[in-house]
């Protein structure tokens, strides 16, 4: 591979020569949202932006820009949540695709760090499959690469929970050594299970440091290595699917 | 300073506590362009957000997530560059500013990295002061701060040019060391000496390899890490002002 | 119950009573978009409908007239299909709730008909559920009631299939018992097993006659009958739920 | 004919016969708002909804699901209304429309229920017939039929009115002959003598039952059967017309 | 009158003072679009702006600037013509109003002077006057006004017909006798009466120089002249009873 | 030249004769907002409109109509002040824009009166540069005329300041000389110095009397004339550059 994987990080004539080889790009979508008492408002993006280009790498594939700021209005009732409204992100996603296919690139795997941003991603999608019919257009949570759940059960058992989750935390944790944040556990899982997603004002009241029935106590440095590279490893396959079923003809 | 200048790798419980002390935060926005032979895709981005960081550094004040895609259609000729309409744009910075605002924050400093975002910047803004009228919100360049024009002319007298300069290529090589990329020089920069900004089919037929009357080969990181310096040095003061002018009464 | 339960029904001044002893309402969306070679291409909103009334009828709620459209872009490549655009989606789901919460409605509970629906109708109520905070939003497939899924695997095993299947046939033959449309079975389910759900001209090559992995040759008025059943009781005592959270207080 | 007049019992298959023979389509158009002390709040989309399909029977044409909701913000003073924005309604109308040509349908005949929606279904036709240039799109109020008219002064003389109209409230007592709603008459026509259509707390006060001049104490399921007919009777050579003029070269 | 009755010729004291006695304003709206053979691309937005102005004069109320540009989208196949899309007027006629309702204006009369307007006008005002319920916003076309009808049939026959009318020609030369434009007549009213308004396409097939049944060669400056005062003499009542109904409380 | 200068006084077949011979057409764009203690309303939208007419006189070309309101937010606290929102502008701009261009328009120059526009006219033509590149279209600033700025420097010194300023109030005065204005000088103009623009109601506690830094107390009808003359030769030129450029090839 003679590019990096950053399309940041290419010149013009990097991605004219990549086209010709690849009609492929990762995109990494997250949130800027709470994660609970020592999870970062960052998780979601950094988090996607880490594997997609752990993915672009491992089959040299461009990764474009994350988009940082998602679908996030549950979580506005603690300080720091970013959101935006759901016809912005449709219309975000849209000027994205539309800017890269211009280019010529037909393949598109988003790589999602917050399940929140699935549904308006999925709407998104449905207009521009249409828009753009010879565009393949994917979208995959990392926690869905095989190998994660069956480790987050392993390691955490039902600790493990939904938002602020020690395998979200310690991937964090992985990519910022430095700024490890503890909080002394075991935190009460009971307290926070997990009852619905309602809106912001009842969502603090269900979950009251944010966390959703996990106990992010249990987060460490090594446990975010082994995820990361269980997201990046299960989910390079998908990606390079798409990839061949665009490849330019030769 | 007991929080990192990243909005992103604070907790909940860091802005909680930065506003009791300050309602000023940095949003860094950029663009995702073609920049000349050997400038990289992300520049606009990549230098905002790091001079973005550096004054939040300085000043003890958060950043957010860059908005790393703006308006770049007349850059879309050259692969690789993306861009949003001006009507996303609009909302994407109405939708970050209002998520903030509803938290607390009151001063809000874009440090913009392109020229191109301006304009659409500006008709943002215009809205955003009538309905949220006691927020103070600012937009700087980073080539505007201070010592920035007259080093540009010391080291590139009439070789700095209006688009992929050699002080903006500098920085990301003082970003990025290990990537960066070089072109022979000099370059002729009189074939494509700046003559407006038209439509894309258009800007590629007056500037065919996507400078802009500028010479990156005379880019060094050396350089870099100077003008990373003085647009840091130089835009710190402004926003420590709004901040002050923002700051929670006690 | 004085009321019927179709607010099409009511006068105003039955409503006016009815909001002094409840503020529920539920609001029936469906699809128009094609069946297969014998479904009907209402299936997803005469479905929804009829079981938001059986619903209504049997916790004496309201019920909002049925949105027939709603997101079946994949679909376009079948003559007959209808769909909005997401935003537009977005925008009806909006002024309805809008315009029942104006005149105190407080518990809204939308039946759905039709998956492809969710993505934005999650979308459209996550901006609601901010813009009005005392409103209870929620959202129900009829086959996630209990009972449903075990039902149709006992009477079609795996030819249940996830489009134009058995089950919803059925449902709309017991409804338009006059206009059952038969089809010669066994239908091959292998050529049409679900692989995903890609742009509609994709989608038209990989399920041909429209059916994903179902045979509804199976259908029947007697197997609609009890769908329709399970579905009203299924799904009554969730919609009652949110009806006593957001009762008038005496 | 071999298929239903509702699109929404056909199948795919009957439309693509359907469309060899006829590229014409009725869509039945209406409201949900208050009708007076008697009429029903659905008044306008079951009376559009039932001369349609009328319409559709007699000349053999198809009628695609009924706009339920419509503009009816002055009415919203009156528990039960609901009303779309003028941009929301024009969206849906829009997307209808473009969704039916993009099947090859070339003739759309609106059947309105409502007079509040004709000025917004008017500047969503303008759009669409210079977007869509060999479109034929027309308007009808079922009111405008011949016959209707003289029928209601023959009736009901000066005690028609212009809102919760005899005439509209005796059709639907035709279409629900066991939801007849009474109110002792004759009504005072004096007090709520038409004084234009202001905004909907005027709109109160100058109608404070919700009728416009009207005396539905006239109403009978007889009255109603005499006008339903008259609506399609009148209405079907307009139809028909549009029709003949879009019928497929053969 | 110590003020123009021209809001633009204004100063904003004067509007200051004007509206402790005042809280009425007239806005213009007409449209740019041909007027067949001897009529002005304009006639239609400076027939409403002096009328309006004649108005204000009279009754010494204030007029905003026209809206030159209106809904002409069937006159497109003709050289000049520029239309707005619905959306985009409701947008200007929303702003305009917003604007003038916070300075304290509650009362605006609408001037029309093109029929294509009145559709998505009314759909503004619809939802202008839930979202401003205090404000009366009222809609007059010119020829409405009294003695307007009966003096065209008087002066034309049956040769006034609808666009491009010798009324509406007449104006504009009284407006601009320097501009007068000369047609030989009589012209030919039978190959171009009135069958309805299609498309731009169809229209110009339909009324091949741009009348609709209408012989402006009749067309004088001192019909005109009688026009213009039938229309500002008839008009002014109306403006002045919107006038008195929202004057200041003293 | 056989056609008046202003569209709006063509008929339909000069404007086909027009376009034989040229493609360009001026736009003027102005503002309807405060213009200090005798500066008048309309100030942006008279000078911009004088200034196009006298371009268009001098080179032969055709004027559209006038944006009479633009982007005056920050001026809202000052009575008679209207505005549109960003969006709004930027739909006015694209409709203007292509309705001229489906005519076979391919030069745009727009004459802006106020400099709050800029923003948003830039907005609004870069994504008009790429949705139609065959068209040039550009943006000028009366005050960017050769020679203003030396004359104003040269008649008023340093008491030209950035709004309400002598030069535009001369340019009304001379427009219409019958509305002169006086106001009593000197005006001190160090109280009302420009120190930014901020939203609407910080703006009138830092410009109290809407003045920035000017004394329009030295405006004369005599000075005026100057700079309407100045303005006008000093952009006919770049307009003339404009035509040349898009010429119908013969």
């Amino acid at each position: 591979m003679n590019h990096p994987a950053r399309l940041a990080l290419c010149t013009w004539r990097d991605v004219e020569a990549y086209l010709e080889t690849s009609r492929f790009i990762l995109l990494p979508i997250g949130s800027t949202e709470q994660h609970g008492p020592n999870g970062i408002i960052g998780t979601d993006h950094v988090t996607a932006e880490a594997i997609a280009l752990g993915i672009g790498d491992k089959i040299a594939a461009l990764v474009a820009p994350t988009i940082n700021v998602g679908m996030a209005a549950h979580h506005m009732a603690f300080p720091g949540t970013m959101t935006l409204r759901a016809e912005t992100l449709i219309a975000v996603i849209g000027d994205c695709v539309r800017s890269l296919y211009a280019h010529g690139f037909r393949g598109f795997g988003f790589v999602n760090g917050h399940g929140g941003n699935t549904a308006t991603g999925r709407a998104a999608m449905s207009g521009l499959r249409e828009e753009l019919p010879d565009a393949v257009i994917k979208w995959a949570h990392w926690w869905e690469a095989p190998g994660i759940g069956s480790t987050a059960r392993e390691l955490f058992g039902n600790r493990e929970g939904q938002h602020a989750t020690p395998s979200e935390v310690s991937m964090t944790m992985a990519l910022y050594p430095n700024e490890v944040k503890t909080v002394d556990g075991p935190l009460d899982i009971e307290s926070c299970r997990p009852r619905g997603i309602p809106g912001s004002v009842e969502f603090r009241k269900l979950y009251p440091d944010g966390r959703m029935g996990s106990d992010p106590s249990l987060a460490t440095v090594a446990h975010g290595q082994r995820f990361l590279q269980l997201a990046i490893d299960g989910l390079a396959p998908k990606a390079a699917e798409i990839a061949a079923q665009v490849a330019p003809s030769t």
